[in-house]
């Protein structure tokens, strides 16, 4: 623990002076306006310790983060028939890339790319209001982090519901495929609203420990999935978790993990720990550049790569 | 060790039944005359020992099994300027496509699809003549699996060379963008004869090996590649190793592997063992169907995946 | 003319027969119910005459024809500003595609595909309201036809806002890439109604004649165009005017031609006529198919193709 | 005939300031080497006159201006059955595109697009050894243009064949689909003779003359095609006679055309004349870029246009 926390400063302070290299999010005005200089790590541990250092208590916008949740949501709901409306494999394009759909008839590559995502929320939606459906998805993260001062940032939705013509687009197209069944507005409605869910780094870490403990939430003693539920959304986020830098980021880190435009990456060791980093500047493929440089760092150092 | 032996038969006995549901790869006439039935599956551990079942002794034509190898030795080669050749991203396409080539100046997306790996035996070629190239890694061969019967199969060679109008469209293809250096029948005369090498599951688990014990290869003692190479070789397998069908296999077997389509598959357990396995009949993607499977259920019943 | 009557009533005849070869679009619901044997032929020639046989008098959803007479007001209000909006290349893609739009920041290849035709209909909203541009829409038609019945099927415009979902899709994905301004509900809601404008093949073939005469309506004198501009309408019709289809329309007709699922297609025959005929059934581009048919018989006997 | 040759000259000389604004061709080192100053216009007449100004009597590389030659004796020879092998829709991409094929099974979709082409060249080898096939390209050639003095240039085929991989690419490629029946090789060892072959401005307008006159030379009395034939291949000029940039030319000209990356453009006034001009700068589609120009000049102000 006194040595994970020292591995985990020096990696925050080596870096650093990297953060003035990235590139913040400007598509959602929001996000345009967080500093650059943001920068924080929270590692939980499953045997329950929890090191955060930087910025790791204030809360950021989680946005593409969400997706791992929703998608754990939904096939709670709907199991493995669940993969009918989506496939698992990287797809080798841009998170918002419609292409890949019109080629395979609507149906998106994965639940991390955004069309995925979106058909994800459509069966998270089934059967009930897009506010139930929003409060849902929140009572969710409140639970998994047992934390409820989890909130949802009202103007962040906004921004991305008037700007989100990329993924209308998305939804509609999937729509004229039956690939998801409600009017896109609403999918949208409850998507936008779950991108805008505002943590800290501290409360992802714990949000993801279920996915280093089989399944079950050392800290709560919750089972939140079966162990091989936990080993497969792992297997997803090693997968696509990283649009197309998936490969380079299993390349440098060899972790499992899920990152958002806000600058937040979510990473698992399996067996060992999730950790939750932050900094909001972006590289070319819209992953934090120095959260990606911080991950790849104490993986190496605290030799926790899956690959051996 | 007995308990692996029985795991292993045990494994073995319940697909047995299975062979007759995959198809044996019928575009190289010379892979088209295996019979299906052949089931073979060989473990060999770090702590040096070998467990095989079945056909595990029969050698098989390994074809694209054949990329990790010419990969490690371009990367020993070259070094990390590899990389400016050939990308490592997931592909999100089929091994032969060239739509993604046209996309992205003739640079491939990984080392593992076919034009990638054209790329590197480019890279492997350089410098000699091609039938010293084929002699360089049938040699890499038999010092990895410590065993100089290795031999490649020139009537598969001939095959692959008389019916891969593909694969000379990809090499062409790279030579007008300069990606390759060598005249394509060269390099595809090297590339043919890497394909056509016949190894037993033995010999194949026994050459593996060094990407499980951190890139030395503990039979021998031998180092291959650093630490960090062997755990970059291991994520590329999971991310590109099987084509199109690399979430599948993530998601399934939560393991790095390799396949080919003459069957066999190779598969790395980092920290305890490498695993061959071989059934010819194919998949939609071209991965052994009954091997994929055998390597899901022992990586289950093992508690292997790297996933948790 | 008493010739010209008896070719288009022999044509007429000859092909009554094949009229339940093709297949009523189905994918508008009010469309559907369209009978097959419908079937009408209308010339309009430049000295004034019209033939008329069958249903040439009997209003149809004149769908897609339509494009051709909004990118002519677009041009009017416009100029050749309208090109930095969109391309006028064939686009060897269905009229529905998505995938060249990303290819092409959003730019779409012709203004007769169904997002260029979008975007033409988005300047044509231009400083508008949209029932104020349906409006204009409707009477540039009239006044083309100089004829004051013509009117727009609500049902058929609801029935297109409600299963739109592919339209929507294009119009969200332009507006991302600010190809379009409008709100893609306010474009579309005029593109669906100039889509369900309903005219007979008589008022159709009338429409068009200022094409086939320079620029200037033989029958009431006006001038719509100018000589270069009705060219250059023809040459986009003749291009792109029949979707993946226009190569084939060429090769069979010879002439500059705009076709609609509804079943009917628009043709000029510069100098001479303009021939609107009608037949519900489609091909497999969405072209009708013995609409096609007729006009090559047409054509043919009558020497009018402009290829010699 | 004297207010024509007048016309043409004002035409050169108007456009000799602009010679300077294209770009030779330089992937064929050969090519790279002709002077940006050369400029010639050649006019055939139906009436049997020819006017010639600027270098229209110097022979220049025709290179894809032959595509529409091979494509005329391979009509001969197969007739309609031809269509089976290559499709004949404009394609919207460039002219060496290979995405199309992958996506279409490796039918190429016109004949005027490399890969098209060479399935033309194909048939036209069938049955004959290559060196008597291009015997028979060059003898249709001088009986076309009734003149023996047309020859290739060795030192020009001599360079596509060592540059040409994508050539060779593309081959391979629809070889690998049995598109293509003949080796690669020795397809294209035809294929990089017929773009050798160096015609004048002179000759190659009295070589398309044909096209003109309803498919017979009205120079020598021989019927070459019969008419419907003649308006065929004038349809696939203008709808694939200028690659991507075919919209273009029909917009601005209005004349079926076919041009070559030598610099030249064969266009066709059905009934009234055939006209080459020669200029080697290129536009960005590949196209000659005052070549272009000065026949849209020309067809403007002779009133050409076959769109009214």
């Amino acid at each position: 623990m006194e040595d994970l926390k020292q591995l985990v400063e020096a990696v925050h302070r080596e870096l650093g002076s990297k953060l003035e290299e990235g590139k913040v999010a400007d598509y959602i005005p929001q996000l345009a306006k967080v500093p650059l200089k943001k920068f924080g790590i929270a590692v939980a541990t499953v045997e329950g310790d929890l090191v955060t250092v930087g910025d790791a208590e204030e809360a950021f916008s989680i946005q593409s983060i969400s997706k791992l949740f929703t998608l754990t949501m939904a096939l709670g709901r709907w199991g493995e028939r669940l993969w009918a409306r989506v496939d698992r494999e990287p797809s080798g394009s841009r998170f918002n890339s419609i292409v890949q759909l019109e080629h395979e008839h609507g149906k998106p590559r994965n639940p991390f790319i955004n069309a995925g995502a979106i058909a994800v929320t459509d069966a998270v939606l089934s059967g009930s209001q897009p506010k139930e459906a929003i409060g849902s998805i929140l009572r969710f993260m409140r639970f998994l982090a047992a934390d409820d001062d989890i909130t949802i940032d009202p103007r962040v939705a906004r921004s991305e519901q008037a700007t989100g013509h990329r993924n209308f687009a998305l939804a509609h197209f999937m729509r004229s495929f039956d690939v998801i069944e409600h009017p896109p507005a609403e999918v949208l409605g409850v998507y936008f609203h779950q991108c805008a869910i505002a943590m800290s780094c501290a409360q992802l870490a714990r949000s993801g420990l279920f996915l280093a403990a089989e399944g079950r939430n050392p800290l709560t003693g919750h089972r939140v999935v079966s162990a091989a539920r936990a080993r497969r959304l792992n297997s997803m986020m090693m997968m696509c978790g990283h649009y197309d830098g998936a490969g380079d980021f299993a390349f440098r880190v060899g972790l499992p993990g899920k990152s958002g435009v806000g600058g937040g990456i979510l990473a698992i060791v399996p067996g060992k720990a999730a950790v939750a980093v932050w900094s909001p500047g972006l590289d070319a493929n819209g992953n934090s550049h120095v959260g990606t440089a911080a991950l790849e760092l104490l993986a190496r150092r605290a030799g926790w790569s899956v690959f051996g």
